[in-house]
């Protein structure tokens, strides 16, 4: 069975494990203080070019956003998000079970606008009756999206200039974030990252990692008592050593990057062949996620040899399904994919 | 530096690490729907004569408990627990953070007694004003407890009868359940507890490892909707495999069992050491952790060549420490530990 | 200053405030179980012809919705609201607080549409990944709703019965019901909302008392424990008899009834007044909440003298305002107003 | 039958009654922001010196210990309480609700010991995992306590000496304020409690009013959007006013002291009938509520003619019950106990 279902199919990179297996019996003390834990942080701060952020290793993404927001947010505000926002859609209520409410702008292929955010935030501030209403705390960005397009510099720098004027902060979401670097094109790197945002998270798990993600606060910006809001959450890790090895790992030797690459160089190997048999596209995705139009009679074809994932109806005869390449993807199987386009 | 700290100073056992290998590229699907976790679950269900459990895989101790308690009680309800119980104590608030208030009964070595409870049940059902009050919703106890010792079956056996009289669940940390089912002269065996809980887990973290827990409901007794109770707390690993695979690896040819016998032996001989030496003991535990009092200077003389846990004062000149022995503990450290004691 | 800013500007109906004096030094037992809390209770299932409704007085709407909202829903559940539904808007994240979404469907006039309430919850259990999402476990309308719009009974029942078919209960927002039972031309009645609704409430805030609200479950069908579900919330009151005299005079000679029809006559004459001036309708509503378009000159002239409430940006130039009709409202203040309208 | 079960067996203060009466039809701006609300601010902030005072109307006890404890506090921090204290035995854990825990000192008759909450607090820094545990936020007193007893100045002084070394607020729930204020002997006084507390409320349910409670933040201290964490928690009422003119009136011509008088007045006349006869008091209470342990048989025959608090078991043969007095106790109701006791 081929599977392009999504990008956590495989375990890790080898090196990952290789990693493991090296630093095995050594001891350490435990919840995120080991040794490769704080190499790892070292070399993320050099990777952003931000010698003073705080950062935390959490085991998932649903996780981070869940206990990133919270502590980020008091008591009376909730996020904004696009209305497609994983906060939004697929955390099974993670966000509001804190205690929040996600407060909602369009989504434009999955990017939130400006434009939006400033009228919801006049808005809001307009209504004289504002204070019987939840006051937006937090704004939350994808990138890439859950429908893999990526930002520009000028647009989340657009962003950012709200938040600056409401004094909101931003979190970007970067469970993907590999991808987003590495796309051709694309102008966001992690040294903009920590300049512009308040917090993000490098995305581990769907980038070569087993688990984990990395979650950086610019300028020693982690709330107060963020340790005991991780615990708190039960999102503490007793061997924090199994996060710490792993992103020490993909933060040597330009790892990270590296396997990135790969995704996107088999994502549009994967375009090109799609592009090649007529396959009609859903959007235009710079990214690793490829959202295609396909006949349900295909798919029905398809489905007993190759895993992807149903995105939505179409039209009576079509769906938007999406292909994900990651890490692990080896260019046989998009050919072997490419065969089968051709068979069925 | 030597470390008797915890039981979680070290990876995992070898042939989990070399189980990951193995698996690595195979593609799977997430969320714990993966061949692994079902051939875990499969092994484990044989292990507690118990085929129609339904099991799950957690990251960790806190989660879980925080979880499965969140998804046992309902919005009224409370826990019971042992007032030295880990949810009452050392989880940063997090079964309040779901809304559960913990209700305590007196520990006894952090046992909680079968009279203890029944009083609180029978006190808060006698009040008139109960519908005011906390319902006691689920019983909570830790079994090996914080303090390293054991319930008998004739003990846990009358707590259920009192849970089962009140029609609440018993609930059963097992954070290092190895160790106490490996304990010699324990009577409390898997299928037991699979017979007598309505919820227990099965501790992976502390007992060889990365990370993981198993959860299981006995008589497929889970909670409605526990996938999504999962979710929603940020608890789903993607990669479900990573627990999977350690799983499937702890309970093939009986490794848990002896991982765990190796570290009561090793706690044996720990003892032993201390014994020849004349030291006290704070408690008699029959498992990996031990309780010791000891004069200041002397753990001052010890600090910097050997980490242990201290517990609590004893006296203006002594202290009571923990020393814990794992599946990963080598003799030769203990031989170190007793050399370093002479010494000092 | 003349006020149609809402309809609680006054205090109570003068009737209810001599039934608290008449009865003021009767000593009563607490939190509801005084005697004229048990009448109110049983003026009430007569006059909705539903003798096994469980009856409960809650002091204010919010926090209605909030405590019999959280005591329907699980805790994997989110409840269903058009999206001006007031838990979605105008209650500072309640339900969110709760750590419960609010799940959106459009609103047609403040209207909720079976169709799309159909097709909610057809998509989310088509979505394979639905486990992953808030579960809709409740659908809250609101009528008269937030527009001043009232439901036929067919629309009602139609939304009943997409609940019906997948078992989800109907919970009926009556903050304002006496206006919406007045409504000349309404068809629906009390008898229908006990046959129709699994929970509802009648408004005394917005209907002459000086503060309560009657949560009505029929066929016994009041969550377990709810007591204590208030208790928790904060929302019982101590001086239960303080919402009992209240519910009890006003379902005495039909004072519910006749002080709501009151008010949708004054609504009647505020309509003509407004419709001779050629003002403007910004939508056809029947009840005691009219919203009307008017230049922001007009406005601001008449802000000095009379008060209503700002709605929503029209134009540049225009303003949507709400003016509100009350029990309490004589005829010569519209008169007054209508004056005032003339003059400015 | 007559009621010493509690004070808030009658309605209101017949003077309460009459101005609501005399106001009723004057049209007000709701939720707080009427002038009735305005003067009874202004008139506690006289009463407490304290010209800077924020002050808020709430209606009932556990709503505000919920309200401002869940304001005060952060994520990650829990409220200190004697073992007694309302919040963390009679709110159905409508603190924990709010996802924070209750940390318990000893209660020597209710009362919380400056030496135990220094312990507590020593004994969490010194912890040196106590990241890990739930931070010590806030405190809780009660005065009078839940057993009628007080604090002098000197002891509430230890207490907020203990929360100043620590940062943390002092909190005192007055919902029987008046009663301690009136106690012969009694040295706290409401200018006393504004300088040495953070919050503290003066509660009217119990003492005359309807219902309702006034916040005091002295010195400008309440919480951020304070008005927010009242809405969302439900606990705000539309028609302010309700709470405003009752407070108004309750500090008109020092109605509150007076009416609080009355009701200690009538306790000292109780007790004396109690002792005269010989009854033992389970402790010495110095305000409205009186505790006497007496035969169960007694008890039996007294129970179909007067209500009283059944408060807990003695022994085998005998009970403590609560016998309270209030603002509207006439002294022929005590003649009337005294008379059954001697018959019985």
């Amino acid at each position: 069975m081929l599977s392009f279902e999504n990008d956590y199919s495989e375990g890790a990179h080898p090196r990952i494990l290789q990693a493991l297996m090296d630093t095995n019996l050594v001891q350490q003390v435990g919840y995120g203080e080991d040794e490769y834990s704080q190499r790892a942080k070292e070399k993320i701060r050099a990777a952003c070019q931000c010698p003073d952020a705080d950062i935390f290793f959490i085991v998932g993404g649903t996780q981070t956003n869940q206990v990133v927001l919270d502590a980020l947010l008091s008591g009376t505000e909730g996020v904004v998000s696009a209305v497609t926002g994983h906060v939004n859609c697929h955390e099974a209520g993670a966000i509001e079970y804190t205690g929040h409410k996600v407060l909602t702008v369009p989504g434009y292929e999955g990017k939130m606008h400006a434009d939006d955010l400033k009228a919801l935030l006049e808005t809001f501030y307009a209504d004289p009756s504002h204070a019987h209403m939840v006051y937006p705390g937090a704004v939350y960005v994808s990138h890439p999206t859950e429908y893999g397009t990526l930002y520009t510099q000028a647009e989340l720098t657009a962003l950012k200039n709200v938040c600056r004027e409401y004094e909101i902060p931003l979190f970007l979401d970067g469970a993907r974030l590999g991808y987003g670097l590495m796309s051709p094109g694309a102008d966001v790197t992690l040294p903009f990252l920590a300049e512009i945002c308040d917090a993000f998270y490098i995305g581990g798990t769907k980038v070569g990692a087993l688990c984990g993600e990395a979650v950086v606060f610019p300028r020693h910006g982690a709330p107060k008592r963020f340790i005991t809001h991780i615990k708190q959450h039960g999102a503490m890790v007793a061997k924090g050593r199994l996060l710490g090895v792993q992103f020490d790992t993909l933060f040597t030797d330009d790892l990270y990057c590296a396997i990135s690459r790969h995704a996107i160089e088999m994502a549009e190997k994967l375009k090109a062949g799609f592009a090649q048999r007529g396959v009609r596209f859903f959007l235009n995705s710079p990214t690793n996620q490829q959202f295609v139009i396909l006949p349900n009679d295909v798919l029905k074809r398809l489905e007993p040899q190759v895993r992807f994932s149903f995105w939505e109806k179409y039209d009576d005869a079509h769906s938007v399904v999406r292909f994900a390449t990651s890490w692990a993807t080896p260019p046989e199987n998009i050919d072997k994919l490419m065969k089968l386009m051709d068979e069925t």
